[in-house]
């Protein structure tokens, strides 16, 4: 049996062909033409998964089932997609839509937590029964993984992570907070700094990675900088570092999970990212167990969501 | 069937004879003298329960099954508790040393987990599948409950939600880290705010309602001050509201447990600590679902650890 995962995003749908093991064996995208009616998003989506069923020479009944991962707020039981800002979509009936063109059981859920289960199936956290996925960019997004099943709270909307307030009276976060993990921890909040830093320090080579063209900054540069010895970038990614510590020993302290996987483009940095913060973990989680708490780099970037996906039917 | 309950506290042991459906029938308590060997400790702890089980007239085959609630590090599974500061205990065998005396299963889970269990099966969380028991004492204890069952983590130490940073760079806190969520929203943060203002502010009823002696000012002291109509208690009290509810948004968005409970001495403060913590919770919880969550006072005091220790045989 197969298994079918799709990713719906504001601008593309993203879907695979996915093996009973986790293993992503055929994905194919089109665009999500986003000012459309839900009717004929769908309606493509349906076609995109039985395109992806015929190129791999099979049929619908070698599919066990369809998964969809979307932003928003799932209904996983009704299979409704309760809202999804970016698509402007309200009380979608994901699953009776799709399943007008494919006969097969249809499954709905959060785009994190699917990023999280795909890395839980056949990524870096295959080995352990709880994990927290923690994918820095534009916020910092979260999964919760127990007994390796997604855990999404009693109303399908927790694993909120990075809406835990660490800086009280910090900086606004868009959720209407002030001082979220996210708006200290996310690839934007690190690009915020690096450019502050920036300004403030003409000599720093965060200013010659871009040729003195602040915009160009990415969440890259104070990394590269760093890594070339200036002091100005080491301050800023420490400063960085000291801030994600501190949101993950704070989950690590709540939820004690197996392991913790940190995903998102700086995950690209590897152990030059991982081993400060395990020295945070070791240091300040409480008493001695939680720091038996894994640290590792997530495997599967894009593809982790369409996985995970495809894994809800398992 | 009844169950036995026991909390091993530092100060005294009580344990209790419970239903099954939770209802505390019967307890009773002796001293810990805790200065002993795990020896004599818990060869009075056996005698106590066979006491209980006496005073009741019934005999050990009535019994299902003993739970013990201890501070520390239990390991549930080979029923020994691995430490225990506050007696001086190390890898002591529960288990094995209480059957030396009777001849019953024996079960081991942490205090804190106890007490959110006890309000899970027969207090204010009795309605709910999931709950978080936030006990506001010296610190802030925890319990996490999912479906229905004690969420410890997976090496039996997690839930400790005291322990998660709300002020970077704040206030010392007693684990090592700074600006612990504890550090500003236990009955000890309070009782020093209140200290502060007092002196501040000599004017301050908190200071007539103590004869002026500060050192007798308790977490009720800026209460009855604020109620009646001190505007310097009225502040301590809405800054204390403003962390103890930041901690408590912070858990439902990452856990989104279907209640939160508050229990400790403070929790008997009822709606005049609830309604200004249902506002925050409306306000800033993320998403419109997580202001789904209940808030609710404890209802079963310090019988909590017993009854749910009770029941961990259940």
């Amino acid at each position: 049996m197969y298994y079918i995962g799709v990713d719906l995003g504001g601008t593309k749908i993203a879907a695979g062909l996915v093996t009973e093991e986790g293993k992503l064996i055929s994905k194919k995208s089109i665009p999500t033409l986003r000012q459309r009616n839900y009717q004929e998003i769908l309606k493509d989506m349906a076609n995109l998964c039985l395109e992806i069923i015929k190129d791999n020479n099979l049929s619908v009944k070698d599919i066990h089932s369809i998964g969809v991962g979307s932003p928003g707020l799932p209904d996983p039981e009704n299979g409704i997609l309760v809202y999804n800002n970016n698509l402007n979509f309200k009380n979608v009936p994901i699953r009776a839509e799709l399943q007008k063109y494919i006969d097969l059981p249809v499954y709905l859920e959060n785009d994190a937590n699917c990023a999280a289960l795909g890395e839980a199936v056949a990524g870096a956290a295959k080995e352990f029964k709880s994990s927290i996925t923690v994918t820095l960019g534009t916020g910092i997004g979260g999964g919760i993984i127990l007994d390796g099943k997604i855990y999404s709270g009693s109303f399908n909307a927790g694993g909120e992570i990075g809406h835990h307030v660490i800086v009280a009276d910090g900086e606004q976060c868009t959720c209407g907070r002030k001082g979220c993990w996210e708006v200290y921890a996310s690839a934007t909040a690190l690009i915020r700094e690096a450019k502050i830093a920036a300004i403030k320090h003409p000599e720093s080579q965060i200013n010659s990675l871009v040729n003195g063209d602040i915009n160009r900054i990415n969440a890259k540069t104070p990394f590269d900088a760093a890594q070339n010895g200036d002091k100005t970038a080491k301050e800023v990614i420490d400063n960085y570092f000291k801030y994600l510590g501190m949101g993950i020993v704070n989950m690590v302290n709540i939820l004690q999970p197996e392991a913790v996987i940190i995903g998102g483009g700086i995950s690209g940095q590897g152990d030059y990212l991982l081993n400060p913060l395990r020295k945070i973990l070791d240091d300040e989680s409480y008493g001695l167990e939680s720091a038996k708490t894994k640290l590792k780099i997530a495997q599967l970037g894009n593809d982790a969501g369409i996985i995970g996906a495809a894994m809800l039917g398992k």
